[in-house]
């Protein structure tokens, strides 16, 4: 089926367009017409895409979630849980363009989601998915008696979630006080925290 | 010299009138007629207390930061490091109102320094302003032979920023995902992942 596949195809172009937009401008930025310039498409071909902005706002943040899901489902996963974590985590953390290019997209929706319902329900979606993947990896741990016995399983979620996130906005907004070094530093060593024998 | 305390005093108000257009309307809604509309004074009087949006933009965030430093000044501190510690981060979290209004300022800030330089130069100003407190507080924590053995100092100050800045990022978008519960629980419990001996 050619033609779906190239719906599909021209919707996700038309979101990285947004994500430009919103890169270079926030999400005040962007429009159904500032985002078909973009895309150099006339506004009544997006429309055959999007049927309002919502669609295309809603479509443009889950593509974010899903780029990301899609790179961390191909990883070379070594079977040892701490080394495959990192794996994980790298892929959530601004290190190369693709990933500072999810982490602005993302940033502008959280700091939207404080004053937008609209925009709060989509960041919150994308916050639950990430909670449940951070809460998954510690579940790991916990599987094969890796982690510290009495591990608070819901607190350290959160915290591993905010520290993450944490580190993506610092890096995102100060690159030169919060580096690439920096964010894995400080991620390898929470990890280590977590773990019953931390590896040498 | 009751004109200079009145000159200070309106600049303040200015700059409170400015983070209710940020918290309703994002950076993007924010201009001095914005402003001037919010504070009800004309376009006129502002331009006596703020030469520039850039200076009143300035001056807004800033205050954010003023505003907490007075308040962690004047804490009842404890003499005990851990208690005071958590105290002074209490101070940083979005807690109450007046709390939650400096985090959504703050936030604001952060987002649009990805992209936006003038923006970017204040949100590092205050950046490093937290970043030097963060470093004062374990730093504080080795002098008095708490922390644990072996703390890297410039590792765990980052981590700590992180987590809070985290927190502080999930709580505002997401305040029923991320508590006040929540963020209180996830620092108590890196405070005590830091310490010698956690408190019973």
């Amino acid at each position: 089926m050619p033609k779906l596949v190239d719906h599909r195809k021209r919707r996700e172009l038309l979101a990285q367009a947004a994500w430009r937009v919103i890169r270079r401008a926030g999400l005040d930025g962007l429009s159904v017409r500032t985002v078909a310039e973009e895309a150099g498409m006339s506004l009544g071909s997006l429309r055959h895409y999007f049927g309002s902005q919502a669609e295309l706002l809603a479509f443009s943040m889950r593509l974010v979630s899903e780029q990301a899901t899609r790179r961390i489902e191909g990883l070379p996963y070594t079977g040892e849980p701490r080394a495959d974590i990192l794996l994980i985590i790298a892929e959530l953390l601004p290190l190369d363009e693709v990933r500072r290019e999810e982490a602005e997209v993302w940033l502008a929706f959280a700091a939207k989601a404080v004053s937008d319902p609209a925009i709060g329900e989509l960041y919150r979606e994308v916050h639950e998915q990430l909670y449940a993947g951070f809460r998954r990896m510690l579940e790991g741990l916990a599987a094969v008696g890796l982690a510290k016995p009495g591990l608070r399983l819901e607190t350290e979620t959160k915290r591993l979630h905010a520290l993450v996130d944490g580190l993506v906005l610092h890096h995102a907004a100060a690159p030169e006080r919060v580096t690439s070094e920096d964010m894995l530093a400080a991620v390898t060593l929470h990890l280590d925290s977590l773990l019953e024998r931390p590896a040498e």
